[in-house]
């Protein structure tokens, strides 16, 4: 029997976005989706077995050397019950994780998070699994994390207990992101419960939902004939309808700040100026902006001349979730 | 027979917004709208009677003492066709305007503009016209510029030609707006356009139009009741919902900018701390907060205080347009 495992998954960026749930307990979505996974922004976790009485010891958890909090300790340990209460794990366990960029700044660590935990725990696990059902696990988790098992361009359609899939494996994708990081405050209101603030009143949802399926369809024949103007347009349009449907709810979801509008207006320009870039924008004020492999210096350059930017990256197309160790 | 007036006339912001066209001739709203007018914001028109042959001379038209465009001498030359083609008006006309905010800035001069001339033309004209008649063909010149002839709180429904009417005189409504000034450069796309553009591509459109109805109806309950806090959160979720309606539009129509998202997340916080103000944006950057009169001048303070504000002016209910001179 495995004592220990460690494994290595990177964050994703939604091209096409996830906004809404079909219900809370899968947490299957009920919008298609489709990301391109950041080798920039990648969580390690190792997962220990402790030793001893089970009924008698929990599990432990620290995020980047730090003891969470009883509220993140709960939703970790439900998260490893999951497993548990389907036979697949044993015991108690201790959990390290260490993410290479900010932690809970929107900038999908539960995604990169959930992935490395779901990879960890698989190869603890009592039977075998394949990525697309340890995808389904770490959906369990979060959402977005399902698509950072394949890594790549990888697509969640919006089936029920879907899991993701890679379309275009990591060295194949021609294209890459900067990433320009907002300063914010902590959301004011967290994805899941916006997401049912958006189902229950905003006006444009259930248009929101129909969009997103065409979006995907439409994104999926793009990126099979490799249109990069196509794939962009598209991404940054489906971007706008999910702020568009927030902003819409009422009282409104804003998570655009002063910072963001202006990214967003300068890359107006620098396209105009003939760079061919498009942006998109999860549930928070980061602007991730995408261009060709080609045109990456010269974006992540613009971008940190915008007055306020503090943090770019460059962030090259990211692998499949990894184990890294095992013992 | 009557040789000159002269007319004064109020800006409007909706509460309720217009946007969307039944059709370009007849410039009818597909979206019934509800307006404040500001006293702070006016225009001032005189229009002459220019003797001779018609046939052998034009309409002149100064605004603010300068020469208007070809285009949009062009526009105003068939506002005064369409008077004269109904018999309303017989032969050629020399316009001054005189507005008393920034022109085409996005703060309404359209609406004052030709409600002022369509007032003052009405006294010039072959037959009594009463106002709901002036409204419409207000209408015709600018559909917002039809709340601008009855002021106070006007509300226009989306009838086919429709007139705006009086809800509640000016000296009667205890609110007013205080407008912050956002910089901007020049519409890159106008009104007309963008409403088009919306109407052929906004996933959101239908939604927006059967929205808007819904809170138009909602919002002459809450007037009638006077719930500020109704009116209010009504009319800030009506104004989100029409600007998510725009940036869903593609390409995206994105009127806000840096400074309106910093604005609208101020508010937030000055409304949790206890001033109960609201936010109205028409298609532009500028933003409307509108109070209780005894808070506006808090508003104003907080408003001028604001990074980047470099204009702020506080408002108060303006009258109906009024004929303010003849001969």
């Amino acid at each position: 029997m495995m004592h220990s495992a460690t494994a290595k998954a990177c964050a994703n960026i939604a091209l096409i976005k996830y906004w809404g749930k079909q219900d809370a307990e899968s947490n299957s979505p009920a919008t298609p989706s489709l990301s391109l996974s950041l080798d920039g922004l990648t969580t390690t976790t190792t997962v220990k077995r402790i030793d001893g009485d089970t009924r008698k010891i929990l599990d432990t958890f620290l995020i980047n050397d730090e003891t969470v909090s009883d509220s993140v300790a709960k939703r970790l340990t439900a998260y490893l019950d999951l497993w548990r209460d389907r036979g697949l794990i044993e015991g108690r366990f201790s959990v390290e994780s260490h993410n290479s960029f900010p932690t809970g700044a929107g900038l999908a660590s539960s995604a990169s998070g959930f992935a490395a935990l779901a990879m960890a725990l698989s190869a603890l696990a009592t039977k075998q699994l394949n990525r697309r059902q340890i995808s389904r696990l770490a959906r369990r988790g979060s959402g977005s994390a399902a698509r950072s098992i394949p890594g790549g361009i990888a697509a969640m359609p919006a089936t029920s207990d879907p899991g993701a899939t890679c379309l275009i494996p990591a060295e194949e994708v021609p294209w890459g992101m900067v990433v320009a990081e907002v300063k914010s405050t902590p959301k004011s209101v967290g994805s899941t419960e916006g997401m049912n603030l958006s189902r229950d009143t905003s006006p444009y949802y259930s248009q929101w939902l129909a969009t997103a399926k065409r979006d995907y369809q439409a994104m999926k024949i793009a990126i099979q004939e490799r249109d990069f103007t196509a794939i962009g347009t598209l991404a940054e349009a489906n971007s706008h309808a999910m702020h568009a449907c927030m902003v819409a709810t009422r009282p409104a979801l804003i998570y655009w700040n002063d910072l963001t509008l202006r990214l967003l207006h300068e890359m107006t320009k620098w396209r105009s100026g003939g760079l061919e870039t498009y942006a998109t924008i999860d549930a928070g004020p980061h602007v991730c902006f995408f261009s060709k492999r080609a045109d990456l210096d010269q974006l992540l350059d613009l971008v940190k001349r915008v007055e306020g930017v503090k943090v770019a990256t460059l962030n090259l197309p990211g692998p499949a979730a990894l184990i890294t160790e095992r013992s």
